[in-house]
């Protein structure tokens, strides 16, 4: 039988048609005079002799008759062909170990946002995925609880966060590992500065035996996506604009538990209802609160700053509270099914 | 109106859709809480938007739809997408201005022939058309009838090529230029070659007043197409061969007629059945014929070989007669459409 994706149970009737796929082969025929209309069964017959892998078997046989279809359908031509193969090179070429451009092209296509839902379907009262994005970094340095996850003079308005982790039964889940990272205050990631040398404005942590979690850092602010290259070219074609809403990211890991990948939102951000990669979900949606409580700030060694409200210079810091629920590994598989 | 894909004309219905594909724009929808079932819609209304370029307006909102779809039916999970991008990825890194690696994908996935066969429908009683491929050199050298193409000591048998250029009422087109390509003896191209300064085994020259054309070079055999990038290692996971049967690549210019774009595939080659992106036409095979007759060589400048047929040492040379037939760019439209 055909390996499953790995992140949900298929169908008898997903895996039939995986079989079928399969023996499309038995169709084979000479390669020759192939028209418009003939040349998709043939390409197919070709390409149905992988004896070892039936999900690749299935996948490249169903992409042929996709992409084959698409390109009648649209009577695409030599000149608009090469345009398009021009353009995927170019998009290949200008990606580096750090830069993944071929990723920011599938982000504004709504394709990573898709393959996100498919791979991570919404589970009742667990919190929702959103997209990895480009710039997660296994580099983050390790910091205590409570510790900043921003350098010292870091852009940006100092924000505490603090929140929990718990099961889908409301049990807190001990030593999970907090994966955070974000842009600093003039939302630049720490690997889009040339001359920083080692991870900033990210961190790793472990939550306590209540599941509590607690770190300072910088508010994030909306920033626009690498819009220098191909994917930025594309955008100024299509009069999109290149902006993401403020928002947080976060991986959360733990033995027990799946794999969580998601980001919290700004409410009030700008783009948070035209968020260009469409990240954005209602239940992950955050509110920063002012707070002054300077008692507050002392005991989470959050540095508070000066900001005029109503005319008046008060001295605060931002609080943002989040609890994240995750899906145990051994959650019944029903939850956690499309298909 | 939209412009037109630029070598066949579309009907009314095409023109049609091409305007309701822009009016989609009229579904517009914040981007919030998109999932497997609404995601499709939102993006295509986001790129909606392109005000001066109906054609791009139309491609990129049918590609999105055509692409979710695939993306749906597959159930493609995350890990098998980051399998994806860092493939293609991979595909533009390995190119060069002499290697694209692109197009030998599209090729392999008949993605080329499709789109060859969209824009060049056959027109009765013409040429057909068939790949480029990635080895046409515009620097090819310009060479007086009858010259070779190929340097002297070109490995591979002589062979001279005779043949005219005619309209499709049988007319000679005086004047066309002739620009043909093809391997050396080892089925290797001039510039896969890294010792290979200038152009070699490739020529351009033009017919006389009775539309003729003759040349020597050497005959082509099959060869494997690049297959040390990662096309090469998808062609080994997809259990297929990497041969091309051989051929002689020619385009055919003249300014009163349509840029004939073709190949001549040797009949009795191996793979001939099964070239490995999809080019054989039953009207472009041609047989090489054998001849002992040593006044044509001297005529035509061509150095016989020696060679042991029934145990008999001969002396002689290839011969390949083929006459191509030119669709005027004043002939009915109605020739070459197929919409």
């Amino acid at each position: 039988m055909p390996p499953a994706p790995t992140t949900f149970t298929v169908s008898e009737a997903t895996r039939k048609k995986w079989s079928e796929a399969v023996n499309e082969q038995a169709n084979a025929a000479p390669v020759l005079d192939l028209t418009v209309d003939n040349i998709t069964e043939n390409v197919i017959a070709v390409n149905s002799n992988v004896t070892d892998n039936p999900r690749l078997q299935y996948l490249i046989t169903k992409f042929i008759r996709a992409s084959h279809d698409f390109i009648r359908d649209v009577g695409l031509n030599f000149e608009e062909w090469e345009q398009v193969w021009k353009f995927l090179t170019s998009v290949g070429q200008i990606s580096t170990d750090v830069r993944h451009e071929m990723v920011l092209l599938s982000d504004i296509l709504g394709i990573s946002a898709l393959v996100d839902s498919i791979s991570h379907p919404a589970v009742p009262g667990a919190t929702e995925y959103s997209l990895l994005g480009p710039f997660h970094d296994d580099r983050a340095h390790f910091v205590e609880l409570g510790e900043s996850i921003t350098s010292e003079g870091t852009p940006g308005e100092a924000t505490l966060v603090r929140g929990t982790i718990k099961d889908i039964n409301g049990n807190p889940v001990n030593k999970a590992l907090i994966d955070v990272w974000e842009t600093d205050g003039n939302g630049t990631y720490d690997v889009e500065y040339i001359d920083k040398d080692g991870p900033d404005f990210r961190g790793k942590l472990y939550s306590d035996k209540n599941g509590a979690f607690y770190f300072s850092c910088v508010r994030p602010v909306p920033y626009p996506i690498a819009n220098d290259g191909p994917v930025g070219a594309l955008l100024r074609k299509l009069n999109r604009h290149f902006f993401r809403p403020a928002h947080m990211h976060f991986i959360i890991l733990h033995p027990s538990y799946d794999k969580l990948i998601t980001a919290l939102y700004t409410r009030d951000s700008k783009y948070i209802h035209s968020d260009t990669v469409f990240g954005v979900k209602s239940s992950l949606m955050v509110d920063y609160v002012w707070t002054e409580d300077l008692k507050l700030a002392e005991q989470y060694g959050v540095k508070p700053f000066k900001r005029v409200l109503d005319g008046v210079e008060k001295e605060g810091f931002w609080l943002l509270e989040h609890d994240f629920v995750l899906v145990g590994k051994r959650d019944p598989v029903s939850l956690k099914t499309r298909d």
